[in-house]
Parts: C-alpha cells; structure tokens; sequence
C-alpha cells in the first residue's frame, strides 16, 4: 500500500489537520542520532556491503526474528548464525519467503510500520509483502542494494543525517572511528563510552575484558585504584573521538557508594573469580555513582537503560548467544535507587543524566517527578518495546504533564537497522505533533507555542541533551 | 433505551464507519466459549429452570451484588445464602426492587452494559430500569422464563454458540457431561480440567478434596507418586470426555521444579494436616512445572490465571463462603516466576500456554514481550474486572505491539451467567473492531488486514488456541 | 491567549458539544472544597493582604518552583527563604520577571493551565505571559491585589465557594477558626484534623509535638494511654469545631493492630528517643487502626493519603525545608496492607474511608476492586502529580468501571493557592463533562444519566462523602 501522508495522525479532522501543520514544519529536520547501535564500521569502508536483503534486514535484526520464533518458526530456519555449530539455514531467498509468509504477523507492530515505510521510501517498493510478493519484492531490493546510492556514505547524505552516535565498548579501540576521521568525510559519526562490560563484574568474560581494558588503557589492571585510572583514561580518550556520552545498562537502578576498600576488596574478589551476585550488585550500585562523578567532571552525558532481564531462554542463548529477542523487562524502581547519585550530583550543573525504563509505570510515579525536580536529569524517550505509535502516546500522556518537555531529552533510534532510521524518526516526529496537536486543538497551547514545542520535540531536545549543539 | 447499532465504537464518524464494517461481516460468527463457568447441568437436564429472574440474574451473580454491598446493601437483603444459618430475604420480588432501585450505580460499568443488553436481546426488555419499572420488567422476565425457548438448550441455539467449555475440579465426575453425551443434544459442551482444590495444598477442605481425587481415580493417594498417577488418570478422563484445557489458578506465577524427594516429603505434611505456607507456595510452583510437563505430553492446553487475593473480607467469607465479590487482585511478576517453566518447555512445540493477568502493568512489561518470544506462550484476554470496553482498550493498546495479535488468544466470557453471554462476547467484538479501526484510519493496517484481524479475534484465535479446530 | 468556552472537550465535534451541554449545567455550581491547605488565618483577617505578585503566585508554590529549579534556576533566585540564613532574592520584580522568562517550561501541564486561567479569571490578565509582557502582567495583578474584592472574603464570595477544609496539626489550637466563628461571617471554613506530626514517631520534631499536644489538650502524655486519650480529647474539640474529617499521611497503607502492651512499649521507647524505623512502621501501621475506630465513633470520616517519599533531595530539605517539590512517589500496595482495618471496620456502615495514591497502578488492580467492594471505602480523585488533564482522564478509565461512580469521592483541590481554586474545580468539572459525554456518545449512558452523572461528579459526591451535606 501507498503510504498516507497524513498516517498515525488522530482520525479527527480538525487535529489531523493541526498535525499535518505542525509535522510539515518538522518533517525535512536533519535528524539527530545521539543513541543507537550501528556499526561505525559501515561508514569507515567505502565498498561496505549490505549483503543480501535477507543479511540486512532479517539475520540480524532481533525485533523480526522473535516474531517468527514466537510462531513456531526455528531461529536455524532463518539462518540466524549458530555458536554451536550447528548447520543453519544458507539460502537467503527461501529465508525470505519464510519471512513474506509470516508477515502478517507483524500487523499492527512497530516493526511492521518501520519495514513497510523503509519498503517504499529507502527501496521503492510500493506492493504489499506477501508470500506471493515475496522473489519480486526479494529482487527489487537486491538490485538497489548492488548500486552506489545504497552505500552507507550516500544513505547518511539521502537520510539528511547531521549527526549518529555509535555505541562502544569501553575497551574499543575505536579503529573504525579513527578511519572515519582520517577519511575526511563530513559526516559526523561520533563513539559513546558503554563500560557495562567492565563495570558489572558478572558479565560472562569480565576477566578476558578487563585484560583488554588493560591492554587498550596501556594500565596494568592489578587492582581497583588502576581500574578506575584505566576507565578514566578511556573516557578522556572517547572524548577526544568525539563521544559526548556514556551508556549504563543495569538490572536496577540502584546506586550506593562503597568505600574505596570495599570497592577493592570486591574487586580482588572479581579478579580471582570469586565475586557472587551481592558482590555484583553492589559493585554496580557502586560503579554507577562512579560513572556520575566522572561525568561531572569531564561533560560526558550519562545515560543509564534500566530494567532488561537479558538472556531469559536458556537454551537459545547457548546456541545463539546474547540479543537474539528473549530479554524479557522486569519491574523497575528509581526514586529509592537514585536517591544516593540524585543526592550527590542530581542538583550539580555538570551533570546530564538520561534514564531510559522498560517499565513504564515509573513514567508517571517516580521518573517524572525526578526529571520535573532534579536539574540534571532528563527523561529519554520510550525505549525498546516502548519505541511505538502507543509507546510513544502512553509517554506523552504520562511524563509530560509532571515532568514537563523540557526535561526530557527528545528521541533516538536506538538501533542496529541502518536503513530503518528514517522510519524511526519519521514515527517519532508523527507521534509527537499528533500530541501537540491535541493539546492545541483543546485549548491547552496556542499555535506559536505548538509550533516550537514540535521543532524541540524532533530536532532541539536531542540535540542540546546530548551536548550536540554548534 | 434502545440499544444503539453503533455503540461503543469511536464517535469520530470516519472511525465509527469502519468499524461498523468490520463488525458487520463477524457479528453473526458463531460464539467460541473456551473458558467459563456454566454450571453443564443446565445441559444435562432438560428440565432445568432459570427459577426466578433474581434467581437468574442476582443472587448467584457477585459483580451484581457486590456493588449494592459496597453501598450497603447487606447480602442477607439480597437473598445470598448464608452458611451460618442465619435468615436471609426470600421475596424475589422484594429483592428485585432493591436491585433495580440501585441499578444507577451500574451507570459506565461492564455489568451494567451487560445487563441492559441481556434485558433487551435476550428478554425483550427495552424499558430502562428503574425503582418504578421494576415490577414491570420483573413480570416480564418471569413471563418469558416459563416459555421452553428459554430453556438452556435452546438459547444455545439461539445464542449461536459453537462451543462451550465449563470449568470442573479434577476430583469431579463429570457425570452431567456423560448425561449431555448420552443424550444426543447436538450442542457442544466440553469439561475443563481444575485441578487447584488438590494440587493448591492450602486449599480449605484439600485433605477431603484428596479422598474424593482418590475415589473417583480409584487410585488410593498414599503419597505424591499415587498423587501424580491419580492426576493423570483424571486428565486422561477428562481428555476422553472432550477436554481440550486445563486451568490453574495461583496466587503468584511462581514455578520451580523440586525433587521427588522434597515434593514428596511436603506432601506427606500436607497428609498429616502439617504443611506450612511456605510449603504450599513450593508445591504450587512445582506443581506448575508438573502441569506443564503433563500438558507437553497429552496435549491439553495449559491455562494460568493469577493474582486474585480470595476473600479479602473474613466475616463475609465466614456467612457466606467463596466467590462473594470479595477477592481482591495482587501485584504480579512474570519474568522470572515464569522462568523455569519457560525454559523447560517453553519452546515445546507441543505446549500451549495461555497466560491470564489481573495486574495490567505486567501486559506492556512482562507478558506481551514473554508471548511475543516464546513459542509455547498465548496471552489470554482481559481477564474479570479488565474484561469491559477500557480494559480491552487498554489490553489492546499496551500488549498488541509487542506480542502480536497472533500470539493472543482471542476471548473468552469466562462467565457463570449463562445468559450473559452473547452480550459479553458482543462487547469484546465491538471493542476489537473499534481498535482495528483505529488502526486502519491512521493508516497502520489496510482494510483487508483488518477484516482478517477481525475474523481472528472474534473467532479463529480462540478456536486454534484452544485446538477446538476441525 | 483568551480562553476557549469548550477548552479541554474532545476534539470530535459531537462529543464536544455532548461535553458542553453537561457542564453547562454544572459550571456554576458552588464549589465544595472538603481537602485542602488554604491557610485559615486569610478568612480570620479582615486585613490579610496576599502581598506582592510574587509572594502569591511564586515563592509559596512548590508546583511552581519545581519546574524552574529543574532546569537549572536555584531557588534561591525565586526567594524561597532559606533556613539556613542564606541570602535570597528579594526583589519581587526580578523574581517574577525570571518566572515569566522561564513561563514556557509550563507547557502542556496543568501548573500552566491554571495560571494561565487564574491570570485571566481572576485578574483579568488576557496576554499571554513572556518575558516581554512579565512587568505589564505583574503591575496589573499588583493593582488588582490593592482592591478590595481581591481580599479572601470577596474572593470566597465571587468564587462561588460554599465550604472550604482546612488542614491543621492535632495540637493546633484553631485560632484562626475560632476567630472566624467570632466574626460572624457567612463563609463556611471548616477545620481538619492531622495527627500525623504525632501520629509517626519518625518526624522531625516528634517530641516536641508531644509536648505541644499535651499542652493544647490539657493531658500529660506520659505514656501510650493518655496519648489516645490526647488524640480523642483533640477530635472531639476538631469536631465541635465543624471538622468532619481527618487526614493522614503515610508512607506505605500498611496497617494492623499491636496490643496494647506492644503499643505501650514503642511510645515509650520513642519518648526516650530510643525508636527506629520498624517501631515507627508498626506503630503507624497499628495508629491508623486506631484512627479509624475512632471515626466509627466519632463520625469523622477519615482519609488516608499513601506513597509520598518526603524529602528527596536532603541539601535542599536542609537549606530549604519541607515541601519544597522534592517529595518523590514510590509504588504502594493496598490489598495486604489495608486488610487488618478493612476486616475491622470495612464493613461498618459508620465509617467512611477516603483513600489518596500516588501509584496509578493501583487504580485498576486494588482501589478500584476495594472500593467496589467495602462499604466504608471511597475512592478520592487523581491527587497532587495527577490532578490533571492525562491524570484525570486515567482515573476515569481505570477506576469507574470497577469501582463505580458512586464510591468515589468527587473532586477536592488539595491546594495552598487560594486564587487557584476555580480553576483546578474547573479543570475537573471539565474533564469530567468530558469522561461522561464519552459514555453518551458511545451509548454506554443516556442523557439522563449523564446529566445525573455530571452534577454527582462536579458536586454532590463530594458534599455526601464528607458528610457536607444539610
């Protein structure tokens, strides 16, 4: 089907017509990318390949395979890559037949809008995907993707990208970014400092990750006191690479600081493989308030994604490792967890600090009452799961009114799928002046503030958050 | 009033239209009732009488009374038999005239919307009711259950019900099925497996339960093997006898697989009246695993409702026993309850769980991203208080995202009030094409999407659900 | 801006005009204001001015400062008084000159709604507020303050208030309400009586209460029994005051009774300022059973507000004190907290329980299931972070089809800003027009009771459940 013009919009006339207005004025914004999850080797290749549609836009793609899996069909029928050796699926078209048979699945979802929308607009596929559709549809985007306007380079420039934030290992060697760098390509690809893998001592493979850490810092990690030193040491160099950020990821928001003894006792414990779950938390809980100090201390904005109970189906991640769809969100708490950071650095200048929840009855009782209090918190935008029309509608009626929009940090797509980005914003931006609209056409903002609440909602919030400004 | 064709669908008239549509081609589809609880005996005997409309419509229905109780209306005024002896109202028409002296307080409420239908589709019944109708309406009502089209059979046949599932405890005879079958009615009316009186050890009256289990499995229950052997004899029965379920009630979704051993010995202290709290929330969680493997092996579908506190208010519970408007929800957790359920069969291509909740902040958080990765998992449909027009809106809203429409389960009535139920099931089909409607107006689904989503939800989800296929 | 005649409606055309007919009729009537914190010694003092613009709109309203403090603006810029003997702005242009610069953080919440209605309502002020238009706007209200109907009589008269509740500390000595009984004005302001400042043995300043209480009620407090004796002697000169409610504060709904000797011990354990937390806990947990034996006999209805973390930000609540925008909310469970009393005194037809929450979630899962249930419970309106556009529609559709219209408790304003109280009635009776037309339009009520609906929501709820009536 032909995209609508005016699709998500309210079905009332006069509000549609009001967020037709406003999107108008938004739509052709550059985008602003400040969290996501592309690979910034993409763009340090010049003859980078997107493989073969099923490469791009299935095998890797978690949001889409969980849908089939959730129907019965095998992950190895997709050809979702097995560490167990054991033999997957190779033909990519029949792959692509299994994913046209099973699209009606994704009815209504999310992952349906941004796959139709990215059909026509980035491939030009107009006709509906269906198991009939399916070898034409598989052949039109295999031939657009064998052209030069189909490169990473020329989609940055086609997606009217100003700027997109990778997100890196604190042990990184940053290579693709250096090679970015060096290319002169005016993109603006910049790294973001994730130190989870180091930082939460019950990660599988800490110990080999801190060996890199050590390696890549040139700081023999021996204890905690070198640790922190090889952390800080990173920052300052992701900083030099661009980076206007960090990312946490952490089960709970729970923050504590524990002596430097405890915090080294912990450590040694860690070192020689001994520390247990308490241990971990704790060190987290510890780690986090570290995070905060540092970032008063050298700019970098904190993010903090709270809430995934990663890797919840056994089995699958024994043979297909971490991210395959099953993190399954547990209940969140913040107003008790942050109170030891929020009390040392909430109400500190230097400080931003994005929380991002999975669960969503914190929007209303804890984290808007936070960001609408506390001068260094922002609110991010729906995550994950949340990242949907409803998502979306659900986090503009529960955090705007206490929180207010200006504490809150506008969107990011969050997302490996590189051409998905425009859909992904294009829905954010949809969603976001069909609000407004709602608000205006019910008398709770005139036109002029509507207006700029719609500019700062697509394009300004993120851009001034996440310290991206000129 | 008369009812209005249109009702509770969107007043926007674009979205009014197309719902009207979509709810034109499966109005008339024929009802799957998958869960419920009718009493089969009004099938068995073709005598059997409604008694008096406040036989049929009050005193056994507790989301009628309990709202005159929560006014003060005492139960004893409402004809309720009370266990302790003490007298109760016995004028039908006495209490009639409370009932409908109060009916305002049903004003927005899914039973008033209930009642009024089934006063005016089923009854005739187009005058509002009121303290001055009252008599009126009562005489009606009387006037029409003396006619043999208001017997149970033939309001089978008018409600137009394909199949009707009744809930029965594992230790029943099942004896008004075997009359139905013996009888040669065409209807089709299915046993549900119940197990909970003898595998919930902290049941009132469990030790008797075990004795009838016992009796009736001709399997003398000496101790936890002869347990599980009596159970699956029963379910062996009901399967002969046309089931195609189980369900489980618990107050928590905790599972957790114990040891023979330790199963065995908290079964042995519950024998001898011994066991503590702790020891039937372990043998709930490891009975639930037991359940699940058993589901995996003679295919009976799997249903969990959680959460209901049972009688919350103890002097009441002391007059009048069980089932009394009294049982008030709990928070609940799926995540990691769930979890080695999950991951012992919850990829098993032979299970089918379908999973019900009364904490509506487990849909978006919990259940719709479970349902939408495991493949055993089904989402069962807004469950008691949440089975009305706002909370299948907001089922519909927060689960259908993430899960998928396919990985729901379509409805149920889940009703004692039998002749409520082509009401209930209109409700629920008017609220499905109202949001599929939703969706087709924004442009999120065309309308051949939404006719088949139509299709599915008033009929084909519940059907291959409960594998009441043909 | 000027304000819409059918601001707030929804935007489809029908409803709307459903919407306004409803309100048409209840607009004007006069306003019952049973909850709130409207200081009593305005109505005792023929004199009482509100100062300047800013002393009555800014620095007392932490609705207010909160949002600028989170982006940024100290409070000390906002002359909020410190306590620690710093410094704060004192000119009361350049105060609200920095509020009018910062005017557009409201937008969209209902701070902004009502300050925006208030300036033109009230003062007649039609532009909208800037930085540019702030002294204009300042000098106007500070002209209108000088006048005569700006003083809290002729401000009760004009707003149509027909009663007005207080809240006042158990040992307070009602001066202002004696004094208002003295002067023979026709207003109606009635006292509240909160214990809570002695009833939790954990605030601030416990002891001296104690003692405070011992002086006003002429009862040496030396232990456990005169400090119920205390309390009773204090309810009763509430009541002979025209109190007919009580009001409470607690962390969490937990409840249930000590012994005496139990009860005995904490007090005396918390006079020696020898209490810790779990004493407190128990103790308030074991006061509020006795609160509400008291209410049964003394006919106060009591209401119970749960879930507020006080005082987050420690630095701020050391320079600043109390209420100062940092109180957080945290999740609340009422079905096992509240058992204890609702199992004593739920079903006493004397009692009436007003309950508040700060956790949505409980809406629909427990107050709704209580309130639908318990003859003595109410359920009060969306409260503080909730009373609001989003906050209210939320009440609507998660508690009145479970609970029922009619055990809710209508509106209260809950206010310290006196200007603002048309307004915030205003917002409700809006949205509440707005809930019921909904209904109408979709055929879930008919007109009649729509109306009947309207008039109960904007007036008659409340005035029955605070026992307002004549």
């Amino acid at each position: 089907m032909a995209l609508r013009a005016d699709r998500f919009f309210d079905p009332d006339p006069h509000q549609r017509e009001v967020a037709m207005q406003l999107y108008d004025r938004v739509a052709g914004l550059p985008l602003i990318c400040p969290h996501g999850h592309v690979d910034p080797r993409m763009f340090a290749d010049p003859d980078y390949s997107f493989g073969t549609p099923t490469e791009m836009l299935i095998i890797p793609d978690h949001y889409v395979f969980r849908m089939l899996y959730s129907q019965g069909v095998p992950l190895e029928a997709l050809g979702v890559p097995a560490q167990d050796g054991i033999e997957v699926e190779q033909d990519h078209r029949k792959i692509w037949q299994t994913f046209a048979d099973h699209f009606y699945l994704f009815r209504g979802t999310p992952t349906g809008i941004w796959l139709v929308q990215e059909l026509e607009e980035v491939f030009g596929v107009e006709e509906k995907l269906t198991g009939a559709s399916a070898p034409a549809v598989y052949d039109r985007i295999a031939a657009a993707l064998e052209k030069p306007e189909f490169r990473p380079h020329a989609l940055y420039k086609r997606f009217n990208i100003e700027v997109l934030c990778t997100t890196d290992a604190a042990a990184d060697s940053l290579e693709y970014h250096k090679a970015i760098k060096a290319s002169g390509w005016e993109g603006q690809v910049r790294p973001t400092f994730r130190p989870d893998a180091v930082v939460n001592i019950d990660t599988e493979g800490w110990r080999a990750n801190i060996d890199k850490l050590s390696e890549v810092s040139d700081i023999s990690i021996d204890g905690y006191p070198r640790f922190i030193e090889a952390l800080e040491n990173r920052r300052a160099f992701f900083k030099a690479m661009g980076a206007t950020a960090t990312d946490h990821a952490a089960l709970t928001a729970h923050t504590g600081r524990l002596s430097e003894a405890e915090a080294g006792t912990i450590f040694r414990r860690a070192l020689k493989g001994e520390a247990g779950a308490e241990d971990a938390a704790r060190f987290t809980a510890h780690m986090l308030m570290e995070m905060a100090r540092m970032s008063v201390e050298d700019g970098l904005v904190m993010q903090l994604h709270v809430g995934a109970y990663r890797n919840h189906n056994e089995q699958l991640f024994k043979r297909f490792g971490r991210d395959k769809g099953a993190d399954i969100p547990v209940t969140s708490e913040f107003t008790r967890g942050l109170e030891p950071l929020l009390n040392a650095y909430g109400a500190d200048p230097r400080l931003t600090l994005v929380l991002f929840t999975l669960d969503e009855t914190t929007y209303a009782r804890e984290l808007a009452p936070i960001a609408g209090h506390y001068p260094a918190v922002r609110l991010g935008p729906p995550w994950w799961f949340h990242d949907s029309l409803n998502g979306m509608a659900r986090y503009f009626d529960q955090v705007m009114e206490t929180a207010g929009l200006y504490n809150t940090a506008g969107f990011n797509d969050d997302t490996r799928a590189y051409p998905s980005i425009p859909a992904r914003h294009d829905v954010w931006r949809r969603a976001a002046c069909n609000w407004i609209a709602g608000l205006a056409v019910r008398g709770v903002v005139d036109m002029d503030d509507a207006h700029a609440m719609a500019y700062d909602c697509a394009y300004k919030l993120a851009k001034d958050t996440y310290r991206l400004g000129d």
